[in-house]
């Protein structure tokens, strides 16, 4: 297997000599095998390897798991960095399921770490088989053909070299290396509907309609990446030829639109809807009422879309604005200790000073190293070019791409406060204290800040 | 349900007004709807109706369904056409499973019956229900996105105006205007791979992961027939600037190809083995093997593939030919009564004249009208520009399209044995009389020909 997979990086271009790799390690047979094969071909390649491991709290044996990669990392001398996330609370918070929030708390994980190691490339261990379950697991979710891409071997600065092989290969690796590993638990449990297709759909598929299901499913998710690059091609050099900005609407050239095979039309308006509304969640249906729109004779026609966005036909030109204006826009001075409140949200905020030896962490509260706070200090809305330092980032990211990250919707944007002084953001409510507020070893003092709706306003 | 069908129809441009229609009917509740809704139809838009029904001769209640369609066209004034296939026979003859023998069988005598009634269009009814079916029946095969397209609303002739509606939508409407119908048994056979699809695994989706899986993958066709076309479109315009044929062997632009996206080099090697070998079933793996040959620096490369066809780099060309020089051709004079011994096959003919009152159908040889036929006669081999009048076609049709039609791989045509006087073919062996040679009431006499291998070259 280590030829092929070696094979594999060479023939997708994943790894230059002396690459620098951060290895997402659960602990798991697939992604010890991964570190097994990244480390032989690191010594042979001049490359530097690390491994990053997410403890994500959500079951008994989760410490065990850790100290299985510490305890490996330590023996194979791979450095390796570790952190606990409490992602049953994050799913609670964020209304997502253990599977999502799970997944992205590992990946914010790992994007943090790579940046503050200076790592080329995060490699995970998904093979041929996660990647049918994945095919299938957007297929049965009503997906285009984008979905059915699956995994892409090499996105940005991820890869998968284990993409070419299957759970057996690395089974049998595993066994014949004697290599460490944690049985995941999770895994087999059937609330999960990963779990269900690779427990139950997949088996069953193999045995009354293909057993060869797996190469099938990867084979069309290869398929399906090559076409939708050549069609996102297509998209990336026609649209400079018909679109343009103008005093912040964007418009499409209309005759030019319609001349482009369905397809094509599809991808340049969902790339508008993207631009306009910085929400990349736009479904087919509204794809097709601009392209009603589009293809309607007549002038001055308006599409009303979610997210406030409005799809006009003005002579030649499909014109896409986001009207924002009935979204509150605040900002309030800050005492410290004192109250705010946010009359356009109907919330309470209390902000108290603890002595860092008596602060408990507490729902609903964040604190921040008070000494290390410039004033004067306003619990605000988002504002045009806000910037922040997020921990483990280096240097500053743009608020709005932080919002995208999380998947805040556009419109839930504006409400979601923020505490700063002048252009520096010390906190996202309900998200994260930054980089220059973040409670360290050395702070003495803590501003708490707690926040409760009002019980007018509600 | 009126409605919606009428309103699909028009948006996908299906039918002219004054349309000539022939409409399949199998005489189950989706085909009576159909005919149902294209007579009301046809009557607010001056067109003309026919209804044509095959008879499978599978199943004993056959003749009953056969009954129910011509008595319903009768009561609704539609011409009503029918034929009675041993479909069985067929799929054992041509080693098919019985679906697909039938649906050839079906298409071709819709096809045979629409070029001579003169029709514009010929109907099915297939709906979303077959469309899911159809498109998980391809993901499950291991097709590409061209499978996942399922069938699409028209093609060529054919036009699907139910493809807008549901089974469920179906039989409200069959109950709602009493049509009468017939229950298709072989609809529950499980051995059919598409009635496990209906009865298990759609069902079993619907239940564990989607209860709209239906319109999910209906949806997913709509998607993956518009890519499709986007990206055939594209091939399309590429092709004349890249392509050439010099003397029997077509050649690519290496360069340009290369500069292409991956997907449409795809698209235009295909393209390029569908020309040269006139066989469309090329697989993924010899796409990648010419797509390896093009990337590969140095000139002078070839690769052999499947249908004798060789791909060549030469310099900055890749050379596609197709060698059939070890295929036999032969040509042999034929006296009646006698005998011909055929060395290239190993096979025997013996030609019999026997009156038409005596005559009985017989395994292994066919029946020709010995008075229609010119002389001299030959048993040949097929020759560049043959072309032949089939039964019910108008006019002549080329070999090579008639041996695509039957999908025989190209090393095998050669193989295949003509009884032709000069340019006139009057049959295919083991396939077909045609038009000219055909049995009618009036014959006299009739030209009996039995083939038999021979011993000795077996």
């Amino acid at each position: 297997m280590y030829q092929t997979v070696v094979r594999y990086i060479n023939d997708q271009n994943m790894l230059k000599p002396g690459a620098r790799v951060l290895v997402g390690v659960s602990g798991g047979a697939d992604s010890m095998a991964l570190l097994h094969i990244l480390q032989q071909r690191c010594m042979d390649n001049g490359g530097v390897l690390w491994a990053a491991h997410l403890n994500h709290s959500l079951r008994s044996q989760a410490g065990q798991d850790e100290q299985l990669v510490r305890d490996t990392c330590r023996r194979w001398d791979i450095p390796c960095y570790t952190k606990t996330v409490d992602v049953a609370a994050v799913a609670a918070r964020t209304k997502r399921s253990l599977e999502e929030a799970g997944r992205d708390c590992r990946y914010q994980f790992f994007r943090e770490l790579a940046d503050e190691l200076g790592a080329d490339h995060i490699a995970t261990a998904h093979h041929q088989n996660d990647q049918a379950e994945s095919v299938l697991l957007h297929l049965l979710r009503g997906s285009g053909i984008r979905g059915l891409q699956g995994m892409q071997p090499v996105k940005g600065k991820l890869i998968r070299p284990l993409l070419c092989v299957t759970r057996q290969d690395i089974e049998r690796y595993v066994q014949e290396h004697q290599l460490p590993f944690c049985q995941d638990l999770t895994n087999h449990d059937p609330a999960f509907v990963r779990n269900r297709i690779r427990l139950h759909l997949i088996p069953y598929l193999q045995e009354a309609f293909n057993p060869r299901i797996v190469e099938a499913l990867n084979r069309l998710a290869a398929i399906a990446q090559e076409e939708n690059a050549a069609l996102d091609e297509m998209a990336d050099r026609q649209w400079p030829l018909l679109s343009s900005w103008v005093e912040g609407t964007l418009e499409l050239d209309a005759d030019r639109l319609r001349e482009e095979p369905a397809a094509l039309q599809s991808r340049l308006i969902l790339r508008a809807l993207v631009e306009v509304s910085h929400q990349s969640d736009w479904s087919r249906d509204d794809l097709l009422k601009v392209r009603e729109l589009l293809s309607k004779p007549g002038s001055n026609l308006i599409l009303q879309l979610a997210d406030d966005v409005r799809v006009g036909k003005v002579y030649h030109k499909l014109v896409f604005t986001q009207d924002l204006t009935d979204s509150p826009s605040f900002c309030y001075p800050v005492t410290v200790p004192g109250q705010v409140y946010i009359r356009e949200l109907g919330m309470n905020y209390s902000l108290a000073i603890v002595p860092a030896q008596e602060w408990q962490p507490a729902p609903d509260t964040i604190a921040l190293d008070l000494d290390r706070l410039a004033s004067p200090l306003c619990l605000r809305s988002r504002q045009a070019g806000d910037r922040l330092r997020p921990l483990g980032f280096k240097g500053r990211k743009s608020l709005k791409k932080y919002f995208m990250e999380q998947k805040i919707p556009a419109r839930q944007r504006n409400r979601i406060v923020l505490l700063a002084a002048g252009e520096e953001i010390y906190a996202v409510m309900g998200f994260m204290v930054t980089q220059p507020a973040v409670v360290t070893d050395s702070t003495r003092r803590i501003l708490v800040i707690k926040a409760r709706p009002d019980a007018k306003a509600t």
